[in-house]
Formats: C-alpha cells, structure tokens, sequence
C-alpha cells in the first residue's frame, strides 16, 4: 500500500473496500487506461462543455457567478467554460461549472448508479487540472479515475438512497475529491482522507422538486467544489475517516442506503469502466422519461398514429421513476416540465422529438399540450422494476380515439450504451447545446471540438471558455 | 407578511412553521430584544473567541487557514480571529473561524438542541458583519435570530437524527444562514430560500469519531460557510425549496428524524431566547461526561475519598452519551480522551477537575490514568434517559477498595442555566483559552474584554484578532 507514513503494507484482504479502490487508483498509470476508454471520455467531455454553456443564463449559475465573485480572488488559472474572460480559483470554478452544466438536463447519466457522472466530475477535474497547469492525459485519467469513485458509490448507495438523496450529489461528491486527489498526485491515505471529508459532507433532498426551486445546480455545485476543498485539505493534513462508506456510522448505514451493494465499488478494478457504461442523453428531459420517449416514438411511427388520434397513453415503468416525477407532475415551469411523464410524451407527440427547444416558456401555456398530458398515466410495472436500475426501460400503451391498444416496450434508450450516440451525433448535439447558450462563433466551436478530439496530446488544457 | 414580489399576505394560519419564524425573524427590531438577551450574547461571544484562540493550531485549522489563502482572495473586511493580519472574504472568515472555535470542545452547548450554537453562529455573523460594516447592536441582533434557527431546528430535529448526524452541523447551517440573512436585511421569502439551500446541504456523520479523525471541525467550518453561501445566493435570486424542514422530501424526512418535534420550530417566539437556555462549557471534555463529573467531584469532596480509595466508578447516563462515547472509549487522541468518560472521569479524580490544561499528550502516557479509566463503565438509566435532553442529568456510583458504595446524582453540569457561570468565571476561562492558544499581550486581552462588554454601542465591529 502506498502509505506516506512508512507503515508496512497491509494484505489487500484485511483492508476496506474502499482502500483497495483508493490504493487501486492511486497505483493506475495513464497507459493502463484502455484507448477506447480514453476516447469515450473525450466525447462525454464534449458533451458536457455544450451542456455547460446551455445552462448558463440560469438563475442560479448567475447567482453562483456573482458570489465567487464576490468571495473568491478576482483572477485566478481556473477558467469558468461559460464566462470567457472570468477566472478564479479552481474552488469556484467547479462551483460555478458544476452548476451550469446541469441546467438542461442534457448531461450524461450512467445507469447502475443513477448518478450524472460528468457534472460533478469534470466540473473539478478542470478547474483543479487548470490551477495545476497539467497535460491533457493527466487530465483525462483523473477524470476515469473521478467517474469510477462516483459511479460505484452511487451504485454501492443503491435505489433506497436515492429515494432520499440527489445522488449524483452524494455520490458525486466523492467522484470530484477523487479526481482532484489525481490531480494533486495523492497517496492511498491521502485519497481515503479526501473521500471521508468528502463523504462526511454528502447532502442533497429532493425537496426542491416540490416547488421547482434551484437545489438541483446547488447540488451538483457543492459536490465540486466540497470535493476539490476534501482533496486539498486532504493534502494539507486534515485526516477524513478512512472508512466512510462502509463504516458504522458511514454514509451507507447514515443516509438511508437499505439494500446497499458495497461489492460495487472495488469489483473489477481495471476491467470495466465507469465511462464505458454512461448514457448520453438525447433527449432533453428527466432521464426517466427516455425509455418512455423512445418506444413512444418507435409506437406512433410503426402503428403510423397521429397524435390527434391518441385518447390515453400508459408508461409502465420501474418504482422510482414515479417516486421522483410525481413531484413535478404539475409541470409548472420549464424544468418541471421536463420531470413530468405526462408533459414529455405530450411534447414528444406533438414534435415528434423532446429536444432542448422544445422545452419553453410558450410550451408551458400551450392548452394542446396541457390537455395531451392529461390523458398520460404512469404504472408501476413489476418486471421493469426488478430489472432496474441495471436497465432503465420502459412499456408504452397507446388507446386510440377509436378503441384500439397498441403497446411497444424498449430494452435501452437512445444514448444508452447499447445504443449509443455517433460520434456525428454527439458533435451535432454539442453545436445545439452552444447555440442554445447564445454562443454565434462557429469557427471557435469547430477548434473547441477538434481540440477535444486531440486532448491527450495537449501539453495544457486550457481554452475552453466561451464568450 | 413581507414578500418582495407583491403577493398577498398569507394568514399565519395557513404558513408553514418555518415561515412563521421566518416572517418573526425579518419584522423582528433590536429594541424588542430583553436587555438581558443581549447582556447574555455578549457573555457567550466572548467565550467563543476564547475557544476561537485556544483551537488555532489543531492541523484542521491550519489546513483551512492554508486552503483560504490558496482559493480565497488575498485580503477583504473579515478578520480570522485566530490570525490576526489576516483577512479575507466573509465565506472563508466564517470557515477558518468556524473550524477553530469548535476544537478544544469548550464551546458553549444548547441542551435541548443538542447542538453547540456559538461555533456555527458567531463566525458566520462575525464575518458577514464585519463585511457589511454594521454596528455591534445589528450584529447582536444577527446571533440572537442565528441562535433561534440553529437550536429550534436542532430541538425540532431531536434524539434520533442526533444519532445519525452531528446536529451541530445540520442544524447550525440553518442558524449561520439565518444570522447571515438578517445582516444582508433578507426579507422573509429570503429568509425562506436561504434556510432551503442550507438544509438541502446539510450533512455531518460521526464516522470521524471512530478513527479520531478531522471532520468535527470540517462540521462546524462547513456549517458556517454554507450558511453565508446559502444565504448570499438567496439574496442574489437563487430560490432555495421554501419547506426544507418539514416537507415531503425534507429534513425531518430523510434525515432520520423519527420522532421530531416540529412544534419547536416556531413556540414561544419572541418569549424563550435560545441564548438564554446555552449552557457554558466549564469542563474540557465531551458535554456528556459533564454533570457525571460534578455528581462525581462532590461525591468524592462529601465523603473524602481519595483517588487511590477508588475501586470501580459507575456512571448512570442516557442512552445518546452512551452512544456517541463508546465510539472514543479508548482515548487514542487527545480529543479523543475528552470523548471517554473513563479517561474523563479519571483525570477528574486525580487533578480534582478537567480543564483544558489537564488533557494532553503527556496523559494520555499516564499509566495511573489508563488504570483508572478501565475502572469506569457507562450504564442506561431509564429515568435519566427520559428526562434528556432537556436535562442533562446524571448519577455517580463509587465503589471504594474496602467495599463501600457511595452515589450521588446531579441535575444540572457548572455552565447550565441553572448553575451558570458568572462573569469572573467566564473572563476567567476566557484568559485561560486565549493563554492556551499563546496569546501573551495581556493588554490586548483586558482590551477584548472590556470592548465585548460594550459592544452594543460600537459603531463597528472589527479589531478581535488575535496575534
């Protein structure tokens, strides 16, 4: 074990789960990381800068925008991607990054662990990559390193927790102190110190979706930025509990983790990989929904069923997914709106699409769309419940004005590994994302997306800021 | 009620808990404050900066202190009260100070809540204050409304959700948010979207006590900065979920907070102060051995027993002490050895008190004092256990080396409201602290004083760093 301290190793038996992950970690060398491994975590890179800048004129990115600058220094080697021009400290940085890109629900989602990997991973590895003034391949393997420490976390926490927890918060913050800990070159104990801060601070109700508030980019906010504070008061001294996740009064006897599935988070370390198994997200809604969109599109287009002609719409799907969406069911304003059942399938009839801007405003005032949600009804299905959260899949039935049933059930959503996004498609939804986000330089987007495509080369990592 | 947005009044009726406190909160002026209240905060302010000073060189401090200066502004109009020279903005003011007033555990407890109100409220106030300029009766004003949330939410929240999370930190966001919310003049919707960030952040398991960790300081630094982030942003338009404690998805629920008691958020209000019901620490240790070591000086002062007389102590206690000390029972830390009623007890039987001087390295190596400890043993007593936590009672049981059995109970520790400290003895432990933490202008001390005692009439609040 790599111990600073000059204790003798101890036997990879007698240690904690989650010491053999910290020591796998802090042992991995850049060229163990499979290439194909590295190409997809470009690709959600990219990905996650066009959500980045597509969240930025929210309420609550400027909000965080104008206390980091209030608190923060007044420069810094720390870029914020949709304030070109402002820089910080990478402490704010990762604030300010991790909220806006988790504004348009666009940002990647990795199945097992329900968690949103890429906002509260790459938000820190940047801002700490930036300070530090690292390569592109440093950068890169911290930002593996970051999505497997939340993916598995989310995944050992489970579905009880998640009930109570915005997990891509609790889980994510231990992602961002692990990525950080790369960054900063941690021992072992050092990353087992940052993790027990880190844990030690995990939070985030669902209460905000009862009344649409901003939890949801507050969440993925602090998760960052309390990440990257575990990792360099780790490397200052301050001691976290080795054991946060599995101990007595840790995260998963603490916070509600019933049914936890501790085996996750060291089980075949170097041979699957957190990022190979993340969804991109097509759609521009709860990530609930997405099964449910796609066999209702594949249903009206086979059975050739125009949307005047539907009377009811069932979704049968898996326990939580109604336990979060029936929160915002109401669909009072535009991010609710992409939390309810009802309102996705009724803009997914009416468009034949739930892209970015299909959720509006003007959509929310629509008395065609009010009246298609309706007629939406969600059903718990217990043979999708069991299979989840491995697979998120969906059953619609479609009744039709004239009496007729037609039913339609899909195994993956579009984006799902399985069925993955091209490489076109991905860089097609990053041009949309950056113009939702009010970006007109197109030229400054094909160097963004052909840098990207060469990031491990790069000596420096900086230039990602968008006017 | 006080609505910037132009909606009507709602009726009290039809408000939640917390926004009846909230709207006493924002209407509430400094006259309508009892002369007492204030005289009373200004007692346990300035016993605060004494804990502030003697907690400075804990490697938890410093490494804030150092992560401060790394991602914080080089200069601003908040002072760390441990560093004089030093300043910074509020956010980082409240987190150094936070952290370092919360190490030498002789802060000052709130029985009821459970919670150690100072450390979460005055650095945040102090900080925000002193960055807004304010005089020293605004300020007074934000800690008294700062106490308020902080202990109505820690009684609201209650034994079992104490013993999942230190309470301190969930419950002492809500307190550094409001008191920040106050100094920023939030109205009452404010107030509401302040507590909503803090609570959807709160967090602090006690992991940290198994392994003598860091995080109790991580608790009280965090709850601080968290608090003064909450409420910044809220002032800046982030809407925070308006029913954080007792919502569907809220503390209460998810927080392990069977058997809360919601009624406290919002009794009594303007007729029980919380800073009247802080009890003052006046031994060094764990709050839980208090009244156990007072029961246990009398006993041995009435019936003149000696140390070496003593063959077995048994300590009759409630069920949370017995909880939360076993996890510390062997004293491998100084900090530590305040957590073990053994080593606790054992110091109070051979030095006749446990004072901040009194734990050390050196005892820890004290054979006679190990020999002791493992004579002492916790036991539940049915009758104390339902009176707490109310009253922290307590009831001693001696067993002399010729067979004899002594006991004797006490239903309030030296500090509580009942057997409070007087102003000698709290200037008195005041010098001591500051002494501790090597403060030798003694000039400069008398100074502190004397402007505490008046700091009702100063115009502005900065000068309370230390060298």
């Amino acid at each position: 074990m790599d111990q600073s301290d000059g204790r003798p190793d101890e036997s990879l038996a007698s240690m904690t789960r989650t010491a053999r992950l910290t020591q796998w970690a802090a042992a991995l060398s850049y060229d163990e990381i499979p290439s194909a491994v590295i190409e997809q975590t470009k690709l959600l890179f990219l990905d996650w800068l066009g959500c980045c800048v597509a969240g930025r004129s929210h309420a609550s990115v400027q909000s965080m925008l104008h206390f980091a600058q209030t608190m923060g220094p007044k420069e810094g080697r720390s870029e914020l991607v949709s304030f070109a021009g402002v820089t910080t400290s990478p402490y704010f940085a990762a604030m300010v990054n991790g909220a806006s890109s988790h504004v348009v629900e666009q940002d990647d989602l990795h199945n097992s662990s329900m968690i949103h990997p890429a906002t509260v991973v790459f938000p820190a590895a940047l801002a700490v990559a930036q300070d530090v003034g690292c390569s592109g391949s440093d950068f890169l393997k911290a930002c593996v390193i970051g999505y497997e420490f939340a993916c598995r976390a989310g995944e050992c926490l489970g579905k009880e927790h998640y009930k109570a927890f915005h997990s891509t918060a609790t889980a994510g913050v231990l992602g961002a102190a692990a990525a950080t800990t790369c960054l900063l070159k941690g021992t072992s104990p050092v990353y087992l110190s940052a993790l027990g801060t880190a844990g030690t601070q995990a939070a985030g109700l669902w209460q905000f979706l009862l009344d649409a508030t901003h939890s949801k980019q507050v969440h993925t906010a602090r998760a960052c930025s309390n990440g990257v504070y575990a990792a360099y008061v780790a490397t200052c001294g301050l001691l976290g509990p080795t054991d946060i996740i599995e101990g007595e009064k840790g995260m998963i006897a603490m916070l509600s983790a019933r049914n936890a599935r501790p085996e996750f988070l060291d089980s075949k370390l170097g041979q699957k990989w957190a990022v190979m198994e993340s969804s991109f997200k097509w759609h521009a809604s709860c990530r609930h929904t997405h099964a449910a969109i796609d066999a209702f599109l594949a249903l009206i287009e086979e059975f050739s069923i125009g949307w005047g002609d539907i009377e009811q719409v069932k979704a049968y799907t898996y326990d939580l997914a109604i336990s979060i969406m029936s929160l915002s069911e109401k669909a009072e304003t535009v991010h609710q709106s992409k939390f309810s059942m009802g309102f996705v399938l009724a803009v997914a009839a009416k468009h034949g699409q739930a892209m970015i801007t299909d959720f509006t405003e003007q959509a929310l005032e629509d008395t065609e769309l009010r009246d298609f949600q309706r007629r939406v009804e969600m059903v718990l299905d217990a043979e999708i419940d069991s299979l989840f959260p491995e697979h998120w899949t969906s059953r619609i039935e479609v009744t039709t004005k004239t009496g007729s049933v037609f039913s339609k059930s899909v195994d993956a959503a579009k984006g799902d590994p399985q069925w993955s996004l091209t490489r076109d498609e991905i860089e097609t939804k990053f041009r949309a994302l950056v113009e939702y986000g009010g970006e007109k330089n197109m030229d400054f987007v094909d160097e963004i997306i052909n840098k990207v495509r060469r990031l491990e080369t790069e000596a420096d990592i900086h230039g990602f800021a968008f006017v």
